[in-house]
């Protein structure tokens, strides 16, 4: 299990806003049944290495379909072999030792 | 207001967990009296722009204190003038959006 | 035609530098026959988002295949419909407004 | 010596053309003098991490002087403290091994 973080801006349209191209984006992983996380700067996926490149692919076109003449989409994969990645463990492995 | 998220890297430290350097690096952003958000992917924070690149340029010397000989901190910020951004407006701008 | 910057980083390798692991991360792209050039700071290939994410799959498992435990891959795709993208033009349009 | 690459991204210029904002933010490292290189997906300066953070700021302000109302702006520092990296050599390093 892989994580990855990705982040699809639409240019051209216009609006400063982004919000409604992030939300269609977005409705892919609800569809694919992959877990997730919205947060300010970005949406968070858990899945295998190719369930994840499956979505960026469908994600990256979303706001061509609503006629954005340009999108830019940014991921980041993390993946070990040692163990599997988790959106909760990863946090609370951090967010304990800054308690500590 | 504008909002950045943050990923430091050490590299060369011979393990492939990272999470005490992040949590490290978070503490920064305590002592600076910032907001911000641990995420899976990377550590969000609510400033001005001069508070958030020198949160960056602390955060990103945390590491080499800890002996880590290279460090690949990657940031993204986020701006607008036509209105205030705030961690938790943008991630509801998006859910809101997702569940019409 | 799109363009992808690729950054493929191998953690727990037990040292600060990554340029081996790259140079085998960068054969993949060889073997695809994609165009590419290798900058100090990642790989810019030029592909249909097919043959991207592709080579972003086979790159992000090499550093795998040499004993690293931990791999984090960013990638950034930028694509549009209004025109096509390649390396040299998007260079030069930059440069020709630097020099006026 | 570190190395940074910085992405300003306008939103909601009404072009999906952003070639004459990063012109103009390339200007500001011309200004202080510092030593860059032009990408396709990006500009790569070399600079203390001080000097980079800077240039970072002038260069985020950029498009709002020229009347976007929204800038993202991503960047990606590389320092090791075991010794100073330069742009070409990190390239060389990489493209020799792939000669291999």
């Amino acid at each position: 299990m892989a994580i990855m973080e990705i982040v699809v801006i639409p240019l051209g349209t216009g609006s400063p806003s982004v919000s409604t191209y992030v939300a269609d984006c977005v409705k892919v992983l609800k569809d694919m049944g992959l877990k997730f996380q919205v947060t300010a700067m970005g949406t968070i996926v858990e899945g295998s290495l190719d369930e994840l490149l499956e979505a960026a692919r469908r994600m990256h076109r979303v706001p061509f379909e609503r006629g954005a003449p340009r999108v830019v989409t940014s991921m980041r994969i993390d993946e070990r072999v040692d163990k599997e990645l988790h959106i909760e463990e990863k946090v609370k492995s951090v967010v304990e030792k800054l308690n500590e």
